[in-house]
């Protein structure tokens, strides 16, 4: 047959004649809000994480896209011009990381136009931290710090000011956001998607996913803000996905081609607009118009929404127009209407029956005490930068602030990347560590020296620090021998308080004494190091060093260190030349060579007891509060069996066990027991790859737990997840608490949620919360409260019981994007083995009240260990010619132990940043303002304060001028909210700053003096 | 452990802070060519397919991106962009189906910037036809008309000429290509990919991928041009793709940022260029900076393209520049070098030992056929549009203009898209048709009208055409009734010669005659209309017009035309009065009842004779020139088998039988013999899905077949591909003859190529040749010639035979990218079966030597059949109030059978394009020069023709001016070539055009009359 096989079916266009006439249609883009209509706002986005599948760098530039193709350059390029091509268009971009490299990269003829765009408003920066933020596994100070840095660019360079939130793909969401990271910025209102899937459904029932969020009891409604949940995720409704490539069918609208599909595509979009409608309060509802690294060439999207506009507009049923989140809050604000109150938080996030992204709490351990420490050091850094004085010069910190701002993305510390993108964000916090190391070593240097020798010329003294002491591994220290030369330690104390702190430091030699500064020998102690450190040292020195360790030290000495607040103190380490002067070494014993059936340890106050049986401790004793408590601590492991394919398997995000294993005691150690005057320790090697070392100071009343777990074994088949658990006979009802990013904590109720009536799926990872700075329960008379050095997931899962999951090794992929097996792995010599963590929690029992105080000081105690710093020199020689003992603080002065300084960093000559946090929260133990004297707080630094300007929390808007702007909210409240308390505005005369429980207040100071002279 | 896993290495450049300091680079990107090094020529392009797995209007707005994410739409904005950022910056674009459908889109003031980038030479249009056409599957008019379709766009918007052949993608080359669509064009170089692999090897070896093609025989080098053969395909080397996501390294070169590697992508690049330059004659070598669709957005392209450039020509060892196919061509001629020379072709085309692209010569044979048919209509139509005159209105026949161009993409006739895609082809020709049909309609009905009724007004006739003729189905005929209307029969020839042929169409009565236009009764037959024919009427009348046909007619009224040049002639069918007058009825009889073993057909001077017992056509004799021939007609099936997935299998594109079968004579019914005076049939139903009819006219000294073939079964589960074949004794050494586009015939040895000693692998589909007007063997004394009226594919076997394959239906993909089984398939009231195909052969055995002219001339007549049109009068009234009787041609004038009209058509008022072809080849029947009298030649249309302007082929640029800026090359030629002879200019006064061998020539007529007046 010589005819197609078809009808003559005739195409009302198509048969135009091929004759060049113009099909140009000019699109009319300028629609606004229109009253009465279903108002669709058009949000165009991009969400480029600052890391994940490919480091951040890969995802700017576009390398590695065999792994996925995104290209960060290519939205910034091409977002722009399609800007500059209509005024109409908006765009809002996030993460500054990403923005940040772009803008370098331009001509400064680009750089005006972009200006341009900023001002008109058609591009919006939102968030504006460094990265889209993890909520549950970073600490506070961290968020604060990155977001600080972005908004501190988009200041400095625009003259802008971020008006939203947009926590869009975070896997749960923090009371913390919502109000320190909120509204303490001064944001108007905050959106995200990831909530509770159960909890998603009864708000789409309820119309109820856009609320007024109070995250802080303590602060209440002066710290609330406007929180829209997305109803489902943060990409356009199906079919309006228009990135190259995409399937969704674009509007065909010229009458010479086929396919011409304006109707069709109009109804398609009236009818996605008002299904979103229907579950949306008043008559505004936003379209996510992006997603994951889209707008890789704008104009694909651009060219549709600009026909949607046209077109939908002219079809007059709903309103559609180019918006931004700032422009549909002020929306939302404008409607007048009343909105339900969320309190609490947004965690666990399930997005499945049987998958919660609980996993992720604590997936890649080592990684998130990795950037714990660099946290606490990060801050230290920048006070002693202040108080050596930058002059003019670029900070040292830069590399590391940036580090450690990208280490909070929230495919990041979260342990959510690749492989190789975690050994990239470590890869660049280590480059900042070494910046900052040499930093500090001058700032100490500079500190210690003498005043005259110092005015002029650099600075002699080279202290040296040891990033790697937790694993004993300290060359300066291990080395001291019988030469005249004594080993100097500098300690330096980052917090406003004094403090006393027993320092460890790994010695070589048993004759060895510790004096201080004022030439005084002091007690200390000799601990001898036992086998089981030796194997972790040895192949994780090679690891970070590059080169295998001498030979073991022998002993760990143990001396107390009593500090002033931001400020140190000298102390001498020698060998010692008379016998009896030297260290007391410890007495050792094991449980074989004891007949008792217990043991009970501890050389202060607090009793720690052992049974010799089985090892476990099993009393907690406090002699002085006769607090005591029966306790049993134990390890175990969810075993997640080999799954098939078709079933949620555990993974970098969810954590899905299928059954729990205690650790048996196969082949164990007996434990051993420690004992001198400063501290007991016990060493427990509970099986192969798990042991414990239990230390309980003279001066503490807390017990310190060092675990060491490693390579946790494959060999079965099985990924592993282990869990640690303590166990009282507390009637604890159901009930625990964890904190928010180690600020405020949080009530947790086994199998329940605020908000909705849970249906209980999974008994275990429903009932994981993320623990920053610890976890407690407490009964009618008792508080058992666990601090830990880095963020974990934690949970009670039995009345009396608490548990935290401390490492994970996986053999499956937990489907959620990530795309690879969650195992890692260190390899020295081309072995290999799985990871080994050495981590540390602290353990206390109180009486019913009395935590808290423990938990905020000695939290913050963790937080901000104290810093180290070596040098050799003949100890007289270094007494009479350097500074011994240093301080920042008037040394009549010190700053209550429930007020952390948590920023002091010179901005520039003559101006700082003072971040003053409030540790406490409302009714435990300061319902009233607490007070700092800020003048008498740096008096010591021979500074004048000039002027002292407070400022929201990102320090980019004075805090009176934040206040003005405030968006009023109605709130549909079940009962009146109790008075909340803040503190009231700094007088300039007296520079008294109050803090109200649970509040920080941000200053630039400015001083009239230019140069710091340190006293 | 709390430390990352990895060293601290240090990269040199990414500890710099984070201040804001600029990396902004302003990239060299204005190098030129460079003397003396290697020279590497950006040639940036997208090759973009006009339909292939999607539509033409799918690709172009990114429409059915499910199938493939292809938009040019993006690739044209985003070029322009990137293109008006930088002037350094190029791009060539091909497909003016595209640009056309983008142009009309744009505001006059991007109309504006856009010629300013092709003025200034950014942007350059190359090829320039509406597609990149096959160069296998159409005939040479069709590739002419799309290319001057393309160029006057060009034209017209631009004030262009394209210099370049740009056939990157086609699956070999015609010679055609070369010489015709290439130097007559005025093109300087021609540019393609894909040869054979073997070919490719020696190439590659010989540094002869560059070379002078010859393709005419008869025009030798005044035809040849400059043609480059890529090393690979028409991408970049490996490693060297940019479109987004495309995994390439990109130039990482901020310093600030990690994986810096500009030293690493240089040495890459060198390394490339030094292999290419080592496979090349000149040190300039051409990067295709592009690939299929690609640039959707040009920036990721052009991004890395100035980083090369810049970084690269730092470097030194080589120098690169954005080029053009031009400039590049351009510095080849300037090197002054010699090249090889090329005559012949570049078919068939193997990109593996097992993969002969041969199976697309006869790939959806029944959409070939509906081109064909409609590309001589189209030549009719234009014809008969002058004839009437568009006084200014817009041709009526853009739609099929633009239809017919678009079809002949190398993925429309040759048959290798997507099955929808094919559809949307055929119905854009479909809706061409309609057009056309209505301007054939009113064109025939204007110039029946006597002089004086249509001066003014409307024209009241309205003339039915018959599509589906060739299936017997022709309403207005099959109802001719005894009231007193007769059938009014308009029957047109298009060409330039006097012709007799006989027409033949269905009527339902046995009682009717034919009248001349004097009124004269002539002589008919009817032929009965056997059952064979009934099922493919019903259906495919059904599947085109979308109702049932009604009642069969029961015969084939026949009857001799004699008709003017370019002219009608008026018969009359009528219900016969008288006894006696009517139409004779044919002669019937069957093998069954028939004594002798052979029965001989033919009332003329050619006889068949048939074998009773065999059926086969055993003998074919001409009584006058007292040639004959032994022959035999059979078909085979080349049996496809299920192929093991890693086996090459058959597919749209290759043909890979694994064996053959005759078709065997399985409950066929016996032979039918038909018999009258104007025309013999035989009726042959050679199993129940082949059937033909063998049919001899009086008048004619050929055979034509006509073969029914389908719906193929596949019940056995074997595709199958159907080939005729025809055996003699001829002892052919080898050798037989295939068209090049319908044009020149090529000489073929069997398991040869010219160019290098072949590697015989696949015996069948290694010896197959496109196939457009026909194929013919020799002896010594005798030639045998099949004409075919589509293109297929064909060989010559085994000495004296040739065989072609006619139809093909696959139950495999041969995994070149269509990703779709070739499967035809029509249906009819939801049921389907495979595709049924209807065609005719033409067979004659001529004198050694005789053979050209009837080839030439009947091959003309095939191309451009007898339009017939109809309608309903009364005869007498008809005639003496009509004109019946017309020719474009003064009457006393026609054209020569060697010189063909291939274009008459007006441009607009007062101008109309002539294109003359001289049909013989040289070393043939005409080694002089042919003479054509332009001013007789259409004299009789009453216009004074002002100005007779020679032009290139594709009417874009004075013949002259092209002569003058033509590029002589030097040439490695073996021998001398003989003299070439062209005709002379034309003589204003006397408008005579010499036409040589093979030549074509292309005119400008200016008429000073603005209005035609037919006499």
């Amino acid at each position: 047959m010589a005819f197609p096989l078809l009808f003559l079916l005739f195409c009302t266009f198509c048969s135009s004649p091929s004759a060049i006439y113009s099909t140009f249609i000019p699109y009319n883009t300028s629609a606004s809000v229109v009253s009465g209509k279903i108002n669709v706002h058009f949000v165009p986005h991009s969400h480029d994480d600052v890391g994940w599948l490919k480091t951040v760098d890969q995802y700017y530039f576009g390398g590695n896209n065999s792994i996925r193709g995104a290209c960060v350059q290519n939205v910034l390029d091409s977002v722009m011009s399609s800007l500059f091509e209509d005024k109409n268009r908006k765009f809002i971009y996030v993460e500054m990381a990403f923005f940040q490299r772009w803008w370098r990269q331009q001509s400064s003829g680009m750089k005006e136009r972009v200006k341009g765009l900023v001002n008109s408003g058609q591009l919006e920066f939102i968030n504006g931290g460094m990265c889209m933020h993890d909520e549950a596994t970073p600490h506070y100070i961290d968020l604060i710090d990155q977001t600080t840095l972005g908004h501190k660019f988009i200041k400095d360079e625009f003259g802008q000011i971020p008006r939203v939130g947009w926590q869009i793909d975070p896997f749960g969401h923090s009371a913390v956001q919502a109000y320190l990271l909120g509204a303490e910025f001064g944001f108007d209102s905050l959106f995200f998607a990831r909530i509770d899937y159960q909890d998603r459904a009864k708000r789409l029932q309820d119309k109820t996913l856009e609320v007024v969020w109070r995250g802080s009891q303590s602060l209440g409604s002066t710290s609330q803000i406007f929180t829209g949940i997305f109803p489902r995720h943060y990409d356009p409704p199906d079919g309006f996905t228009f990135e190259i490539n995409d399937v969704s069918p674009p509007i065909q609208d010229d009458v010479l081609l086929f396919d011409y599909n304006v109707q069709e595509r109009v109804s398609d979009f009236v009818a996605a607009a008002l299904a979103q409608a229907n579950v949306t309060r008043t008559n505004h509802i936003m379209w996510l118009m992006g997603t994951d690294f889209r707008y890789q060439y704008a104009n694909s999207w651009y060219r549709q929404m600009d026909k949607f506009i046209h077109y939908v507009n002219q079809d007059g049923r709903v309103n559609v127009l180019y918006s931004t989140p700032s422009m549909y809050t002020d929306a939302k604000h404008a409607a007048n209407e009343e909105w339900p109150l969320k309190t609490g938080d947004f965690f666990p996030y399930a997005d499945h029956q049987n998958a919660y992204w609980t996993g992720y709490f604590t997936s890649r351990p080592a990684f998130k005490g990795f950037v714990r420490t660099m946290s606490g050091y990060y801050l230290a850094a920048r006070q002693l930068e202040f108080f050596r004085g930058r002059s003019g010069v670029a900070s040292k910190l830069g590399v590391l602030a940036d580090a450690l701002a990208i280490a909070q993305h929230h495919d990041a510390v979260s342990g959510t990347q690749r492989q190789h993108v975690a050994a990239d964000y470590a890869l660049r916090i280590s480059i900042g560590y070494k910046e900052a190391e040499k930093l500090v070593a001058s700032s100490l240097g500079f500190l210690t020296e003498s005043r005259s020798s110092t005015r002029q010329g650099s600075i002699s003294t080279e202290l040296e620090q040891c990033p790697l002491l937790n694993i004993s591994y300290c060359p300066p220290t291990e080395s001291i021998s019988s030469d005249e030369q004594s080993l100097v330690v500098v300690a330096y104390n980052p917090l406003g308080w004094k403090r006393e702190e027993v320092i460890r430091i790994p010695v070589s030699s048993e004759n060895v004494e510790v004096r201080d500064s004022n030439g005084i020998q002091i007690e200390s102690q000799l601990v001898p190091l036992l086998n089981a450190t030796s194997r972790v040292r040895t192949i994780y020195a090679k690891a970070y060093t590059g080169h295998f360790p001498s030979e073991m030290p022998k002993y760990w000495l143990a001396f107390s260190a009593s500090l002033p607040p931001l400020g140190f103190n000298t102390y001498f380490v020698s060998v010692a030349n008379q016998t009896g002067s030297s260290s007391i070494l410890s007495l050792v014993h094991t449980a074989e060579n004891t007949k008792a059936r217990t043991v009970e340890v501890g050389p202060g106050n607090l009793k720690l007891r052992f049974s010799v049986d089985s090892g476990e401790l099993t009393h907690f004793i406090n002699g002085r509060s006769l607090v005591h408590c029966f306790l049993k601590l134990k390890f175990l492991i969810s075993n997640l069996g080999p799954s098939p394919c078709f079933l949620q398997a555990s993974g970098a995000y969810v954590f899905r066990p299928n059954g729990t294993f205690t650790v048996k005691n196969l082949g164990q150690v007996p434990s051993t027991f420690l004992r001198g005057p400063l501290l007991d320790e016990v060493h427990q090697q509970l099986n192969p790859w798990i042991s414990q070392v239990t230390r309980v100071y003279k001066g503490k009343e807390h017990a310190e737990i060092e675990f060491v777990i490693g390579p946790i074994p494959l060999d079965d088949g099985t990924g592993k997840e282990i869990t640690t658990q303590i166990k009282t006979t507390m009637k604890t009802n159901k009930t625990f608490y964890t904190d928010s990013n180690g600020r405020d904590f949080i009530k947790r109720v086994r199998d329940q949620r605020t908000d909705w009536d849970l249906e209980v799926n999974q008994p275990v990872a429903g009932n994981y919360y993320p623990v920053n700075l610890g976890i407690y329960v407490e009964d009618d008379t008792t508080e058992l409260s666990v601090l830990v050095d880095r963020s974990v997931g934690g949970s009670s899962l039995v009345d009396g019981q608490i548990e935290l999951m401390l490492h994970r090794r996986m053999l499956h992929d937990d489907m959620r994007g990530v795309g690879e097996v969650l195992n890692e792995i260190v390899c020295v010599l081309d072995e290999c083995e799985g990871l080994t963590i050495v981590g540390k929690m602290f353990l206390r029992v109180d009486q019913l009240g009395e935590g808290a105080k423990w938990r905020r000081t000695v939290g913050q105690e963790i937080y901000s260990p104290v810093l180290v710093a070596f040098t050799k020199q003949d100890a007289s020689k270094w007494m009479e010619s350097h500074v011994n003992s240093f301080s920042g603080v008037d040394p009549s002065y010190s700053l209550p132990n429930n007020v952390a300084v948590i920023t002091l960093q010179e901005l520039k000559v003559g101006e700082v940043l003072l971040r003053l946090a409030h540790l406490y929260e409302v009714c435990t133990l300061s319902n009233v303002t607490d007070v700092v004297n800020v003048d008498s707080f740096l008096s010591n630094l021979f500074i004048q304060i000039g002027k002292v300007t407070e400022l929201s929390l990102s320090a980019n808007q004075k805090r009176s001028e934040l206040e003005k702007r405030r968006l009023v909210w109605k709130v549909a409240a079940k009962e009146e909210e109790s008075k909340v308390v803040r503190g009231g505005a700094v007088d300039p005369d007296n520079l008294v700053v109050e803090l109200a429980p649970m509040e920080i207040r941000t200053f630039f100071l400015n001083f009239d003096s230019p140069q710091i002279y340190v006293s």
